[in-house]
């Protein structure tokens, strides 16, 4: 069970995240393309940060948009979607090249991923821009109980998945996240935290808010690097999972 | 002697230049990357078409400036300009992995191009940036009478140049451009935009505004698509060089 | 009847649309205000223009993306969109004042136009933002068959609506304009677009492409400026309507 | 003695400045309008709070660089500079209005404000700009030993200034800040700011780097909300001016 993190999310003279604190802490780096945050100097950085604690590197590609931090869905067409992911992940592997790095695989940033859970032909469209980029790039995009149709997917194109979990949000019954703007959507308390981490990791599941197992493969677990609160919950998780890195 | 001209120069709604007329008559299309001009859609029509005509590819990058097209010089530090190059070039590798193609060499663009040529520290990070990148990547700029001195820089880079003159400018005594504010400063008579190119081609050089002969090995010529005019002047610069292409 | 049209919508170094040709045939002129298309100093001229030809001038505010030119939507709260609309048409009045001239009417542009014409509550939120910010201001909006409703609307805010038509284009039952992407949604006859004008001016209504009449009591047609054929069109429009401009 | 502070200066999702804090300790605001920092939403929040603290609003408006927060020179005509500033006086106007507020002056930011302090010709343009758009807006400007020179080129366009000081910055022997990149240019010594202040205040000028005793009558002093420190000494100088807001 891997340990990813959103970062790089800084932009110009604004810096958000505690990416030096969270990057020792982590096996995956998902890191920002200019797109929703970030700029080439940040980008840069980011990625000599993730090299120097031997950290894989994701492109983390996003709709344009710098105001709403890649949160707002905005219409695209398939030959869109496909040329945003070309250019932020080669924009991401320009830089990698510089430091004798390579981007692995490619995760969807905010409303690009929602949108793409709710929409087969826009993942189909992610999965086609990744495998005419390069097949030995891997997806990772949330696990869901719809994870064997996704794996299909995939596998009609050639592509390998990494199937994301949360330790710190509810699941409704089907395996989907309860909206943030829902009670109890968020965990808080430390040890349900943990716990969920190790269910994911022993028992490749979750309980659902309203008590009923589900089975979710999860490969990475997402982790949030923003505040000493989440950098703890990280420092919990890694030592329940017995993984903590060298 | 190899044509090259700037395209994909169009933004979102706004079309300029033809390069459907011009990308025929070229050898190397100089491809606008996100920063003055294009964005990753127009990016990816514009290596499509590049390809079709087996057109070489090439990185256009540019100070982050699409209200001023690039032209207006913009400080940087040379991580900036590092990681702005890494980031330009990477982003239109990205689109032409899509497609099979490989980005060949790289010309700076606008007021990046113009900095660099007056300050050799800009020059050099320009030929860091490349070199970090990927050596088999070439440096197009301008020959002048400097072009000793900037092979020697690129030499020690393990860099190849590749020497950019134009058959539709006057130059002055030290191999520069006149600038368009002077008179005189554009060619307009077909057969002096000819003349001066064979002049190039033929005997490595061009009579200066005061008549003045200058040695200035170009190994290509920058031509342009923007309108009908200057799609003639590429023709007959083909025909007179006799190096129509199938 | 008042002529109105889209204009000042070039950006940076690039042109659209024959503004020059088409503000002496006009009355209102729908000025774009940085957010799709323009930037201040087009602005400016654009204004110049305008006042030199005695065109009213009215904002054209619109969703901040100029890669998509503003036609794709974009979810914003109502919060967002009122600041959107007084900064826009803020920074156009701005311009206006240095030329002794008045923004007199707004005009959302694009996506917000049609997002608004769906959603009644982002059309109240349009509404407010313009009462609160000055209730002389008119709103321009497409006529449709819900015109009493979205007079109501604008009467309990005190603001004065412009209910705008078009003569290129279909109306279906409902009085909304038939998609582009249905066949004959646009007219090119001439003299059909003549005889709709004409329909809008003196009967206060159009006949539907099912061939239903609909009273539709516009006060403004919307014209265009991109080319000599729609020029053309504003040309015969004036001659029929007998309002020919001084 | 007025403290004026630049503040919304957030971006986005990205927060800069401790802006509700700092409100309540300074009289006029210099807000943010888009160009380096801030967007609609933001100077909403950012007007309604300086409304309600009874804050004077001023515009701060910038060359057009987020990425480099205005702080890069980046060229402009003297037709740009009216242009931007038109624009972005009037799209802070146009939120003040929703508010009940209005702009009352304007400080020019960063590099536009480095710019305008070199080069008279620049510094016209600005005090145009401003002189056509509202006579009753001032400029705030760096008092400097030019200080008679200003007020005469802004006596000519009926433009009246606010000649700002800084408390925790050195100067050199011209009235010039010390540059940043200099030993000592600034102080942190609360005693020494207080001391500045004071002198600044009641007897209109400084002691600089050199010992040398400067004339400069300012009337409004810059201070900072970026954090506990600088906020410290922000109360420092309010108590020790006596001049503590209701």
């Amino acid at each position: 069970m891997k340990l990813n993190c959103d970062l790089g999310e800084s932009f110009g003279a604004w810096t958000m995240g505690r990416d030096e604190d969270v990057m020792p802490l982590i096996d995956m780096a998902n890191v920002a393309c200019g797109f929703h945050a970030s700029d080439p100097t940040i980008m840069h950085r980011t990625v000599e940060l993730a090299v120097s604690h031997n950290v894989v590197i994701g492109a983390h590609p996003a709709y344009l948009d710098l105001h709403g931090f890649g949160r707002r869905s905005i219409p695209h067409t398939a030959e869109q979607v496909r040329a945003l992911i070309w250019y932020q992940v080669g924009a991401l592997q320009g830089i990698c090249r510089a430091h004798g790095a390579t981007v692995q695989y490619v995760k969807p940033h905010g409303a690009l991923n929602n949108d793409m859970m709710r929409d087969d032909d826009l993942l189909q469209s992610v999965m086609d821009a990744i495998a005419t980029y390069d097949r030995r790039l891997s997806l990772m995009m949330p696990v869901t109980t719809r994870y064997e149709a996704h794996q299909s997917m995939a596998d009609e194109r050639g592509l390998s998945l990494i199937l994301e979990a949360f330790a710190d949000r509810a699941y409704d019954d089907e395996g989907q996240l309860v909206s943030r703007r829902e009670p109890n959507a968020v965990h808080h308390d430390p040890d349900k935290i943990v716990r969920q981490a190790v269910g994911f990791a022993e028992y490749d599941g979750v309980e659902s808010h309203s008590g009923q197992w589900l089975t979710l493969p999860a490969t990475s677990l997402c982790v949030h690097g923003d505040n000493e609160q989440s950098l703890a919950a990280v420092r919990s998780i890694r030592d329940a999972l017995g993984t903590r890195r060298a």
